[in-house]
């Protein structure tokens, strides 16, 4: 059904060029050139739209700005803005990416500014009913990745959306998280079929008998750290209620931890010496890790940064991106979808539950 | 609309009785006796439905061997077991606190055989639509008990039953947990009340007409563990791999902790130094230190332990279940339920939920 893959751009050499809203980010302006010069450093081309008086310093072969004072915040309604407010930076970056003159959009704003503009100006791929936000989960020691999705894009799912996750997180864990045949779990409260919401339940049954991807079955919320799958797939509102429990738990221990070693003069000794041990753990759960969420089902690429993201933060939502494009994450989506005919079937799959 | 409130058992000084399903714990027998006892020596008279070969050597003037051999296992359908199966210990305990000779059950086993035992059994109080499993959510250095309902009794829930949950947890944390006129959130994924799924938006609005409790809006997941309210409201499925996701995060990166203090020589004198000041937050993450979730919205008091408990968490169950005979937690709800007319306000408040 769909165009056949366009060759992805980036892969004849040239650098992939990113458009970056500067104006989402909350850090400072040295922190978010520090990242943006990271990312550069890694050729890739990168648009910032940005105060020219701000970043004007950032100019380079790599760097270009594109003067841009106007921006989304976090409270305005995301539909309403990104409709009636062109000239804001997501919109412009957005637009940058729809018009060819960049290859991918990242942005640490607003999260529901940054999919909307995306949705609206990068549009969903053929046969894709909804797209989705989708994230590495952090955990300590973890060797290979997970992805989750959907966490947040839509709060309300059918059944035959969550099967389209499941081959949206495949296709984007095997193309770009180096993860060749990915094991899908479905987040539920039991690992047999019959444990959890009806329309957990109606997904259990429609992914049991799909085709083209890995289904393993039920997965619970304690096998979230340490799991058997690559991939989870739950619905927008379970997802982001979990990345955030994951994220609020982690920092509670650690900072337990920190406080246990500020008690006393001998506990503070014991914390100086496990500290550098401790280093590895820090790493795993630090959310500038990964730089951030990607929006999944659209006809190009689009991160969703964390807005309380640092340097490293602010360089690897950018690195996402240009990796996205460059391992051609989108085309092989597309190939996905299109071999297993999942547009069709996860329709059919889910008819129950079409109101 | 309910019959007056009767006078809570154990009220005159008699020692409350719980009926104690043993063969649902998956510790050792001598852990097991070893909780019994515990609980037995602070005046809680417990009734122990496991073989008499086994648990004679308990008897005494408190405890009381009542010889049952059969059990309902985790992999047997709750419904159809507890209703064909008369002889198992999970009916006979809950049959005891129906006829009276015991005063709360409690239990380590199978979930859902305890859940449907105790609902068969005690009855739903007049006008609760649904009863919610509620427990005290863990957390490293909190000052306040949080309690989260529904972590699993129902899968699939209306607006409706989201709002009667904020009763049935409001009394349980005012009458049980010391938390006289507790704050209760919504757990969503943002603050804004038009934020989250069509139920959680639709339970908002409803929530914040309501009278008799303290309705403080939307939590989030992070909000879980250093939150602004005592009570926290969701639906079973939700709530469930939360829960789990809590449990789940908080001892990988325990883990995470102590394999760093086996890394060298360095970091294991390190731990050991610090290995005191973190004894606090292990016993704050300890599921032993609450013994287990509690079936609300009975006309009697249900505790589901935990299945993996030691001998703290088969005490702490077993003094949950007095507790609440104690503080008359049973009539206490349905006082404020009466008072607020929430039977009629939360169905009328949700009848665009109603299929």
């Amino acid at each position: 059904m769909g165009a056949p893959a366009a060759r992805p751009p980036g892969d004849s050499g040239d650098p992939v060029t990113v458009a970056f809203d500067a104006l989402g980010a909350e850090a400072e302006t040295d922190a978010v050139s520090e990242g943006i010069r990271m990312a550069a450093a890694d050729d890739i081309a990168i648009r910032v739209f940005g105060p020219a008086a701000t970043f004007a310093g950032l100019a380079s072969d790599q760097v270009e700005i594109v003067d841009t004072v106007e921006m989304i915040g976090n409270d305005e309604e995301p539909v309403r803005a990104v409709r009636s407010r062109p000239e804001t930076s997501i919109v412009r970056a957005a637009a940058d990416v729809a018009a060819g003159r960049s290859d991918a959009l990242a942005s640490p704003g607003s999260t529901g500014a940054t999919m909307t503009a995306a949705l609206f100006a990068l549009k969903r791929i053929r046969s894709v009913q909804r797209p989705a936000l989708a994230v590495e989960i952090p955990a300590p020691g973890r060797e290979r990745p997970l992805l989750m999705l959907d966490v947040g894009a839509n709060a309300d799912a059918r059944a035959s959306h969550l099967v389209q996750f499941a081959y949206l997180g495949s296709a984007f864990a095997a193309a770009v998280l180096g993860l060749p045949d990915p094991r899908v779990g479905l987040l539920s409260v039991g690992t047999e079929e019959k444990k959890g919401s009806a329309l957990v339940v109606e997904a259990h049954e429609a992914l049991r008998g799909s085709t083209g991807i890995r289904f393993a079955g039920n997965v619970e919320g304690r096998d979230l750290i340490d799991p058997e799958v690559e991939v989870v797939v739950t619905d927008g509102f379970t997802g982001n209620v979990v990345l955030k429990t994951i994220e609020g738990t982690a920092r509670a221990v650690g900072d337990a931890v920190r406080r246990a070693a500020r008690s006393g003069p001998i506990a503070a000794t014991g914390g100086l010496l496990l500290r550098p041990a401790l280093g590895g753990l820090r790493a795993d759960m630090d959310p500038d890790a990964t730089g951030g969420a990607i929006l999944l089902g659209l006809r190009g690429v689009a991160v969703v940064g964390h807005g309380s993201s640092g340097p490293l933060g602010i360089a690897n939502q950018i690195r996402l991106a240009a990796r996205s494009v460059r391992e051609g994450a989108v085309e092989r989506t597309e190939e996905l979808i299109e071999r297993s005919g999942v547009g069709r079937s996860a329709i059919r799959g889910a008819k129950g539950s079409e109101s």
